[in-house]
């Protein structure tokens, strides 16, 4: 088999920016640019797409033993095989492989290491009561790689031709998918740059792989609510940032907030932002607010809005959408807005807040008890044998309902 | 020869994060950070310090041929070697070593490629006149280095021991340091998460490496002066945030705004912060302005402050001592404070813009012609036929004599 070995050490054909100083004038590194990372797609099209046609499966020789379904632990064991596309400034994008999950090798000038170009997907496949696997809205996952890969100079591609070869993986890895409900395959597309050297500038290659992991229930034994910190010293995303990007920039950062939540006894930190201090994001999760409006005594379900600090969640959207559809006929208003974490004490405080749960891939739902805020400890509505709200609760059983085909609904993709 | 295929692929002894709730107490992921993570010092000494006396050598059975002193491009051909020390949380830094340049062999969930587990260093090492390498405050960066990777959950390391191997590792490729003038061996200290799981937490197992790439004059035939873009759509980084640590994650994000810059045809982009439009840094290098004072008329050197949102260059650091002993005597005012760019151009149009530089490793000190502002180009102070200020020449001409040994000056380190 070809190994991973050649297919990220080959040269990029371009000698790629230099770190001196440019000419005062249209550049070739800046020619480079127009034609190949605009997030004009047609402009991009002159190379080579990525063609699923194309597609190589080589298949692993040494298959993997299944770990039993209780041991499976988020992200740690991985299935026998991964996807692998390669690209370059020069020919576009090359043949998609399925190859025998195996090391990276590369140059350690290889740019992913020093300037972070590297970014994500999360998503997961189920399996469904007839034993067939689907994808949960895919085209979202596809749509946001593209918009992150594009913030940071990485190449765009085809998204429904993604699609169709990440299916192909996954139908391949179909033994790893445990037929309980709760059960999944996560997901992780991942495209990083690989040009070797240490000038900055786009990438003249970039590699596309996803590897899956077999996961287990988010809550094995039921809800458990957690209890959030509300972080103000340190900001996680600002206006005119990249906090809305899935890149891997994002994260790293987050880690040291989140150890000094949880070494004061919180499972997760909860961002605020500016002197306003409005919620943003829990940890890695979106949030949501239920509570009693102030003025018009109209219950009100709330998540910050898209303005570029927070991350387009797709669970998020799948939230608001099905807030739109089943909770408005029930008196309830979807709202995405600012509210200041001071509003939410306010409401915990007059007894209008109804419930707070995060939102995303790994959990769905993940309900929240409390919030420590400036010294006092914010009491989100739920009662001392509860661990999650009503709507938490529905929410989660109808998205589940959806991604493991009970209900028929546009959002599941048979594959 | 040992590979590196080994040394990152080794398993982490610890479980790593799971990516699920912890429990409502003290943790063993929590721990964990406690014993190794964490910024104070004392507590990480538990674990194996870094070993200079351990360092082992596996020589190249093929060395490369030196690249000729004219085709020399920045960060783009390497050395015969490179320095590697592994870390992990169970055992603390391992055997260092230097062995032929080679590849990284990572598995694919290595945290470096999806959450920028990254962080480096930028430092250059001089032939002087008896042929004696010397590095330029290689304690600066070695502090910071300490800086970015504790802010990042990364370790930190013993700040003597790795000059100490960098410094063996420095001669023996001593044959890549051209012995002229302007000419330089680029050392690229690089800490990175090796740990193989998509859970979101601190890394249980850390390479740091060293290449080193032999460069060139940055103005081979004398300076250049630079043309700017104030940028006002992007941010780069936010008070709270990251921005004042060399870590990749602020540099991906930093392309797209410096590529639209050269699209218009400025050579960097200069990134402006807040409604007051404070001056904070330029492209990859900080920013100095020389101006005579609205009120007092003093001739004034200004650079933005060490307020979190620029980075702490060491040769911003040198650009202020000296300036402090050899410009001050002078009448000279020397000043961290944040200034507006609207201030700048006031002083422009009121002739009172003496020069405007960038400092940096790679050029040391950059000057620049006209900052592009709100539709009107502010001139920087420049004649026509001229290419760099009475300031910016001078700072060029103080460091590089110490970098090369032509001064005695204790921010020389000889190998």
């Amino acid at each position: 088999m070809n190994s991973l070995r050649q297919l990220t050490c080959r040269e990029a054909r371009r000698s790629g920016a230099t770190g001196r100083v440019l000419p005062f004038q249209s550049t070739p590194t800046n020619r480079l640019w127009q034609r190949c990372f605009s997030v004009t797609p047609r402009i991009a099209s002159q190379l080579a797409g990525l063609d699923p046609s194309k597609l190589t499966i080589t298949k692993t020789t040494t298959p993997k033993e299944l770990v039993s379904a209780k041991d499976l632990v988020f992200g740690k064991t991985f299935t026998d095989h991964m996807l692998a596309i390669e690209w370059s400034a020069s020919k576009g994008w090359e043949t998609p492989r399925i190859v025998p999950y195996q090391n990276l090798s590369l140059d350690p000038s290889a740019c992913v290491f020093h300037y972070a170009f590297e970014c994500f997907e999360g998503m997961k496949a189920y399996k469904d009561k007839k034993g067939q696997i689907r994808l949960f809205r895919p085209d979202k996952n596809m749509e946001r790689l593209n918009k992150s890969s594009s913030r940071i100079a990485l190449p765009t591609v085809d998204q429904e031709a993604l699609t169709r070869v990440l299916g192909e993986f996954v139908k391949l890895e179909g033994r790893f998918i445990p037929d309980t409900r709760g059960y999944s395959l996560y997901l992780r597309p991942t495209m990083i740059g690989t040009q070797k050297t240490l000038g900055v500038g786009p990438p003249g290659s970039a590699l596309l792989f996803v590897i899956a992991s077999p996961v287990g229930p988010y809550y094995p034994t039921g809800f458990k609510a957690i209890s959030l910190e509300a972080t103000d010293y340190a900001v996680r995303a600002w206006p005119g940032g990249v906090g809305d990007k899935k890149l891997g920039a994002n994260y790293a950062p987050c880690v040291v907030p989140q150890l000094n939540a949880a070494s004061r006894g919180f499972q997760q930190n909860l961002w605020l932002f500016g002197e306003e201090e409005y919620v943003t994001e829990v940890g890695t999760m979106n949030l949501f607010i239920a509570l009693k409006n102030k003025e018009t005594g109209q219950k009100e379900l709330i998540t910050a809005p898209l303005d570029g600090t927070i991350l387009e969640g797709v669970t998020r959207d799948s939230v608001l959408g099905l807030a739109q559809e089943r909770l408005v006929p029930d008196g309830w208003t979807v709202s995405e807005r600012k509210i200041r974490m001071s509003e939410v004490a306010e409401a915990a405080d007059e007894g209008r807040l109804i419930e707070v749960f995060g939102s995303g891939t790994a959990a769905v739902v993940s309900p929240v008890r409390n919030i420590s805020y400036r010294g006092q400890m914010v009491n989100c509505g739920l009662q001392e044998n509860e661990e999650a709200g009503e709507i938490a609760s529905k929410m989660k059983q109808w998205i589940e309902g959806i991604q493991y085909g009970d209900e028929d609904h546009p959002w599941s993709y048979v594959l």
